[in-house]
């Protein structure tokens, strides 16, 4: 995994692929290899949809290999949603199969002179770059059966659906998962308008007669692999929660902890929990024909297994196990307690390739903003098909919420950097709204999860309520967070790793063994202090300023029932998350 | 003039009626009283339809007074378009009747708890503030006759129409004129926006018995004023380019000089100008029934009479004339060339109550985003019609050519700070591009109306093509122009006190013999600077970087036609603008 495949969009005689050696960006991969190569090559002040941006496709630094939860994929671009940089991430097969094919990044650059729409396949063989105007405004679903029907049932694919065509700051990138689905997405930040500027609908990956990439140090990654495993399988989250329910098992935990935000952030607790939790989505998927929850990693080598099927009431597929921030995003937050209603909309968003996140709080924006009751799960759902349409409404609705709010003059609009808040209510866990306010990715749960220490109690014990140690908390989780986010390995890694030392030694000794270095605890602080800083570097030659890292008014002047609380975080604390 | 009144919207018994004396704000009016106020009451980053934001309604120093040209108005609030400090500026017959009221400003505060739809009446008697539900969705026009048939026809309306009540950011607030129509507007900015989150639809004003306001000194006051006439009435522009064809005598002036914006910004040269100029518009009016343009001012106690009125093609009244930047923007730079087409948008505009700059440059990027063909008059009036409708279309394109750029995935969106670009292309204007760029008002021409002296050569000859001289030039133009709209004077006052010492003497002593102080030509200065340093200061603690003074990336790749130039003012030029 040594080489970046760079593809020019934009010549005059059609796109242009070049290979080059890792250069500079040696040594980096996932996360920081995205953010790398975003930070020193796109302009921080370009049109997020021009040229000059560059969309960065990279799996992690163990991807391709044996290591065990190390199918994750970055997707990185100058955001046309917060208009910072951006790290989505996502599971899916492409991960694994472009690191057996020895590339460590696809970097799409430059922009086409039409609106000729293309494919890009990669074997082992090469590349190719086609014009294939037959998959313009297609769902991902057809995309990938297309794929399907011309490569075979070997590929991976990574796509774009309508939203991406039309350019939507909503858009998201998608990843097709074992079953070859487009159901994993990297979905944060409009990366699939990116792709659609780029004018690539989907590129292609097939990574056959390319074996997993050696270890170094092949008895002592194995020996670490299998402590690591050992780890993950040991502990609650990892080992039984997350396998049994799936990340839905979070539903219940956050309403009784009156942090659930309900009806666009109006409430804390949502009385429909109990029909869209985790347990009972289990149990109607063993009662629907499936086998519950632990039937799939979202990606080969995965070993938490927290992914799922969803089926229909007449037992057919329907879309992959709605995450709990989907479920949240198009229940809860919207009022909505219809677990199939949910779903359907989970499969809505994952054809035409949006942000469920995203989407979710923008249409309980549209119904604070007057278009739909709260609850009414029909006209959520057809909110979200007129994004398929194209529609105007769509098209706003598919623009995320800032400007769904904006259109029609709505002012409690959950969004930090112009990206919508995820299924935690910071006034409720005030170490996610550290986060949310923080990190430069705009609000975002995964850059540090602080609901694990906040409500979990993994890793400590802070207290939500409160505003005393978010910060550290908040820090110390974004600088672990981006490092793992450039190993490919999955972030629910961090259960274990956080409260049991010798897994994290064990992580320690995996990469070690993979990569024949002696990556100590504090080089993994001090990669992720690297990426921060090349991204809040990036943020500011954008014309980012500490104003920027703040929660929306409202929420430091609305409290918020069942607590009554509001976020008590001063702005002051906030501008000490990044001076280490 | 020595009463602020302040209405607060926000109580839970109903609004809240208070009137105060000047206090800290003594001798502050117009722009430098309205920038005052919100840079000291308005906390920077709050919501812009939020409780937390105001709406200064304010004449100038000399409004309500005999002085020539005195009787315009500033609007000043958080913009919801720029999220910055906004003035913008109307004539219209309010200023001279608040002025005569006693009021050097109407400040509205708070937040009405529900959507229940306020007028407010103004006279010698005091105020009145009551809920009229009848009002709402009304237009202008609409408005302006039920209150005439209410209050009857000595009054003045300041009123918004549809676009206002539902917050759009293109949304104006109207003023009625001489005729009772309300055709003068504060387009900039979205001000009519902040006036319907307060539930404010239209302040009725009734100056009966109310005489102009006495000066100091009256002689002096009386003979610097006829001075001053004198002035304007000797000065090419203002004595007879102006009166003879309104501001709309640019049209061919400006493309000819290559740096009129065509079909979005495209090519500096319009080949249907001289369908759409002055000239023509002029010989038409008269053809019509009317008697060329300068029959009016926009206000009382105008000598310039740049107004007119349009009649459309059996007659009968249909708009005011149409202004130069309406022309432009509805016309050429939508590549359209029927006037006709152009007065009716201009109705529309007015009735619904947008800023048709803002309107026109939205059309043009809807238009690059394919939703219309350039040139295409009919459905130019049907996208502007969907904006009365409120339906989301016309949501979209009322929320202005950013939002409409972002929803419609359009790269090529000609704005500054949010706001779009009036109707002087940048690349071959140079100094009104340093304007646009760095103005705290988002791209405006009025800010700094650079053309002056680049293409019309009053006070001085800078080369509109080159970098040299313009940052001095906005600059210079920047700090008088502060200072102008705080009098409640007409900018038009500039031509003739750039070029004849005599007439800016004049005006000097206008003002000494009206307060009685003994203003200088460096306390002018002084003040527009004052002026521009709270603006500024405001706009940082809201979060902007000399990142926000930048033109769209594209003006400084892309050539525009016929000189094939782009914008060669550098970064660090800009950022000098303000360092004096």
């Amino acid at each position: 995994m040594d080489k970046i495949l760079r593809i020019n969009m934009g010549p005059d005689g059609g796109p242009q692929v070049k290979e080059e050696s890792m250069g500079d960006y040696a040594g980096f991969g996932g996360r920081g290899l995205t953010s790398s190569i975003i930070a020193k090559e796109v302009p921080p002040t370009c049109h997020a949809l021009g040229a000059d941006n560059k969309l960065v496709i990279a799996p992690g630094l163990l991807s391709g290999s044996l290591a065990a939860m190390s199918g994750r994929i970055s997707v990185g671009c100058k955001s046309p949603l917060t208009g910072g940089i951006k790290e989505s991430n996502a599971g899916g097969q492409p991960s694994q199969m472009l690191g057996r094919l020895g590339y460590a990044a696809i970097v799409l650059e430059g922009k086409p002179k039409d609106d000729t729409l293309y494919k890009i396949y990669i074997n082992k063989d090469g590349v190719k770059v086609e014009p294939d105007n037959s998959l313009k405004m297609l769902g991902n679903y057809d995309v990938v059966d297309k794929m399907k029907a011309e490569y075979g049932d070997k590929i991976g694919c990574v796509s774009i659906g309508q939203a991406g065509e039309m350019k939507l700051a909503g858009a998201s990138v998608a990843f097709s998962d074992m079953e070859q689905r487009p159901t994993r997405h990297a979905g944060r930040g409009g990366s699939g308008a990116v792709m659609g500027s780029k004018g690539v609908k989907v590129i292609v990956v097939d990574d056959t007669d390319c074996p997993a990439r050696a270890p170094k140090n092949p008895d002592a990654f194995k020996a670490a692999n299998k402590a690591f495993v050992q780890g993950l399988r040991k502990h609650p989250v990892t080992g039984e929660g997350l396998p049994t329910y799936g990340t839905n098992v979070l539903t219940n935990v956050i309403s009784e902890a009156g942090a659930y935000p309900t009806n666009n952030f109006q409430v804390g607790t949502f009385e429909g929990a109990s029909k869209i939790s985790g347990e009972t989505q289990a149990e109607l998927e063993i009662e629907r024909g499936g086998k519950g929850a632990n039937v799939h990693g979202c990606h080969r080598g995965c070993v938490i297994r927290c992914s799922g099927t969803f089926y229909d009431k007449n037992g057919r597929f329907l879309t992959k196990q709605p995450e709990y921030e989907t479920v949240w995003a198009h229940g809860g937050n919207c009022g909505i307690d219809d677990i199939d209603a949910i779903a359907q909309i989970d499969r809505l968003d994952d054809d035409f390739g949006l942000d469920t996140i995203e989407m979710g709080a923008t249409i309980a924006v549209a119904m604070e903003g007057g278009l739909a009751e709260f609850g009414d799960a029909d006209a959520a759902i057809n909110l979200v098909k007129e994004v398929g349409k194209g529609s105007p409404l769509g098209r706003i609705l598919g623009s995320g919420a800032e400007v769904t709010g904006k259109v029609f003059g709505v002012e409690r609009v959950p969004t930090v950097k112009g990206q919508a808040m995820p299924a935690y209510d910071p006034r409720a866990v005030m170490g996610i709204g550290v986060t949310y306010a923080t990190t430069p990715m705009g609000a975002d749960h995964t850059a540090g999860y602080a609901i694990a220490t906040n409500i979990l109690k993994v890793g400590g014990d802070v207290d939500p309520l409160k505003p005393e140690g978010q910060v550290e908390l908040s820090r110390n989780l974004q600088i672990a967070t981006a490092a793992i986010d450039a190993t490919g390995m999955c972030l629910f890694i961090a259960f274990a790793i956080l409260d049991q030392p010798d897994t994290f030694q064990a992580l320690l000794d995996v990469i070690n063994g993979f990569t024949g270095a002696s990556m100590t605890a504090d080089d993994v602080t001090a990669l992720g202090k690297q990426i921060l800083e090349m991204e809040r570097d990036f943020n500011a030659r954008a014309g980012f300023t500490p104003k920027d890292d703040r929660l929306p008014g409202y929420m430091k002047t609305e409290a918020l029932p069942p607590h009554n609380i509001t976020f008590e975080v001063s702005d002051d604390q906030l501008d000490q998350v990044f001076k280490w």
